[in-house]
C-alpha cells in the first residue's frame, strides 16, 4: 500500500455496520488521519447517503489533506463487489437491493468500491494486519454472523457472482441440531458467532446443575463479552462454553484448511475478542482433526487490525485493488 | 488454447497411472495427432523415465509435426506443480520424493511442466470440455480415491505449497463410520471412490435380505461397472447404491458450492461413468441441501472429455498456462 509519488495519496474507508456507519480517511500506510460517524438507521437509503457524504466532506475539510483521495471503499453486509450494489441484506434497515457504490461516487464525484463486510477484513488484514505477506490465507469473521473472506494464491476470491466464501453457512455435525436464519441447520455460524454463543450458553446452563455466575445475568442482558468475563473469572460453565466453541471453529478450520491449503487461518470480528479462550481449543482441535498433509502448515491467529478500527482499514484498501 | 501463428504448435501431454502411462502429442485445438502407451510398473523410476522418452521420440518421428513443441505436461499423481517433484504418491511403484519434471526435461530437452491429476483433469475440462468459457468451476475426480480441482475468477487454486483442492477429503456425517486411507473417518472419498461404491455395496447387500444379481458375483470380481449395469438391468440393491452414491455428492456438491460461488461442479473419472444413475440423485440431494444463494446457479454435469483421453489432454494443456 505504500506511495512511492511525492504527493501522498489517501483512501476514505467506510464500514457500514447494522447499528452505525463509520468512516475515515487513511493514508497509505494504514494510518487514521481523520474519524467519523452517523447512525445507520434512516427511513430511507437517500437520508443516510446525504448523512455520510455531508460527514465524509466535513472530516476533508478537517484535515489538509487537500484532493488527494485516490477513491472510497465501503465495506456492508450482502455487498457485492461486481455489481456495486447491496443484495438482499436482513440486517440493514432498508430494502434491498441498494445501488450502494454509484450513490455514493455520483454524491461526492470519487470512485467508489464495495465489497462485503468479511471480504474487506481480509483484504485489510493482507494490507495492514496479520496477513501481510502471505498470499494464501483465510479470514473469518466472528460477529453477529459467521463470514470469510479467502486469499488463494494472492487472490481474494470472488466466485461467479461475488458469493465465494461463505464458509459460516457450511454445515457440521457438531451443529446438526441447531437451526439457522438461512433455514438450514448445521451451519457453523449456528455455533461460532455471537448469536451461537449464546445458544450454547443457554443449552450449557440448562443442561446442567452446577453453579455458575452466568446464572444471575438476566437472559437479555447476557452477552459473549459476559461469557468471556465469567471464563476469565474462573466460572466452569462459562469456560466449557468457550472451549466447546473453539472445538467447533477448530474442526472447521481443519475441513478450510483442505480447500486451499491456507499459511494461516485468522479470527476477526466481536467474538475472537475471546483470543486464548478461544484459540487454545481450536488449536488442539485442528490439530486432531486436519489432514496430515496441513497438520504442522497453517498458523490460527487473531486478527493483527486494531479493534475499532479493523473493518474501516479493510474497506480504505479497497481502492488500492484494482 | 488456439494458436495464432502459422506454425501449427503442438505439446505433449503424459497421464502418469498407477498400472499404465499414456501419452500423446495434442495440437492447439485438442486434437490428438499420435499416442502411445508403456507399462507404469518398472523396478527404477530411471528405467521408466528412459522408456517414456524413448515412447515421446518415437511419436514425434511417426507424425510430421517437425520441431513445433512447445512443451510436455504430465498429470501424475501426489505431483506439486511448484517443485515439479512426486511427493509421497502411494500408488506408484517408486520411492518419493521424484524429480519428474527435471527428469524429463533433461532427457528430452522440452519444458516440463507437472501438476497433480485432478489439477490436470481440470485444467483439461477448461481447454477443451465441459467447462470452455467458465471461469469458476469444481472438477470432481471419482476414481480409485476422489480428488478435485477448483478454479475460481479464472485461476487454477494452487494454495501455499500447491495442495489447494483436496475437497475428498473433506468430512461428511453421512460417511461417518467410514475409514479413509489417510487415517481418518468420514471422507468423502469413503463413500464416492470406486472403493467407496464396493464399501456401499458390500454394506447394502449385508444389510438387506432382497434379492440381487449382485450377491451372484464373486466379491472379487464387483466393480463399480458391475454394480452399474445390474442398475440399468433393474437390480434394485445396484439402484439404491448408485442413489446414495448420488446423493451423498450432492450435499457434498451444496457444500462446495459455498466456497467458490461456481458455475459449474463437474463430474470427472472412472465412477462418473454412471451418468445419470449418479447425477439425478445427485442434483435431487444438492438442491435440496444447497443455500438459497447458489441454489439455481450451479449446473451439476458430467465431464465433456473422451473418456480414454481425458486425462491426456489435460496433461497437455499444461505448457500453455504460464
Amino acid at each position: 500500500m505504500q506511495n512511492n509519488s511525492d504527493n501522498p495519496v489517501y483512501t476514505i474507508g467506510v464500514d457500514l455496520g447494522g447499528t452505525t456507519t463509520s468512516f475515515a480517511i487513511v493514508d497509505s500506510l494504514g494510518n487514521i488521519i481523520e474519524k467519523g460517524l452517523i447512525p445507520t438507521r434512516t427511513d430511507y437509503v437517500e437520508q443516510w447517503a446525504d448523512n455520510l457524504c455531508a460527514g465524509i466532506k466535513n472530516i476533508i475539510e478537517c484535515s489538509d489533506i487537500g484532493d488527494n483521495i485516490k477513491g472510497i471503499g465501503i465495506g456492508a453486509p450482502c455487498a457485492n463487489a461486481y455489481t456495486g450494489y447491496i443484495e438482499a441484506a436482513t440486517d440493514l434497515p432498508w430494502k434491498s437491493p441498494i445501488p450502494l457504490a454509484s450513490m455514493i461516487e455520483s454524491r461526492l464525484g470519487y470512485r467508489t468500491v464495495i465489497t462485503n463486510d468479511a471480504n474487506a477484513a481480509a483484504i485489510g488484514e493482507m494490507a495492514y494486519g496479520s496477513a501481510i505477506g502471505l498470499k494464501n490465507f483465510i479470514v473469518l469473521t466472528l460477529g453477529t454472523g459467521v463470514g470469510s473472506g479467502i486469499v488463494c494464491d494472492g487472490h481474494l476470491l470472488s466466485g461467479t457472482r461475488g458469493f465465494a466464501g461463505e464458509l459460516g453457512h457450511m454445515t457440521f455435525s457438531f451443529a446438526s441440531d441447531r437451526e439457522c436464519a438461512c433455514g438450514r441447520k448445521g451451519c457453523l455460524q449456528t455455533v461460532a458467532s455471537a448469536k451461537g454463543i449464546l445458544e450454547t450458553t443457554r443449552r450449557f446452563l440448562q443442561e446442567s446443575d452446577q453453579p455458575s455466575s452466568l446464572r444471575d445475568i438476566p437472559p437479555h442482558e447476557l452477552s459473549p463479552l459476559a461469557v468471556q468475563q465469567a471464563a476469565v473469572a474462573g466460572d466452569k460453565i462459562a469456560q466449557d462454553i468457550y472451549d466447546f466453541t473453539g472445538r467447533c471453529l477448530g474442526k472447521a478450520a481443519a475441513e478450510f484448511a483442505s480447500i486451499t491449503d491456507p499459511e494461516a487461518i485468522i479470527l476477526f470480528g466481536g467474538v475472537s475478542k475471546a483470543g486464548d479462550l478461544l484459540l487454545k481449543p481450536m488449536k488442539e482441535a485442528f490439530s486432531q482433526s486436519v489432514l496430515h498433509l496441513y497438520r504442522d502448515t497453517v498458523k490460527l491467529s487473531l486478527s493483527g487490525l486494531c479493534d475499532a478500527d479493523a473493518a474501516i482499514l479493510g474497506a480504505a484498501s479497497l481502492p488500492y485493488l484494482d
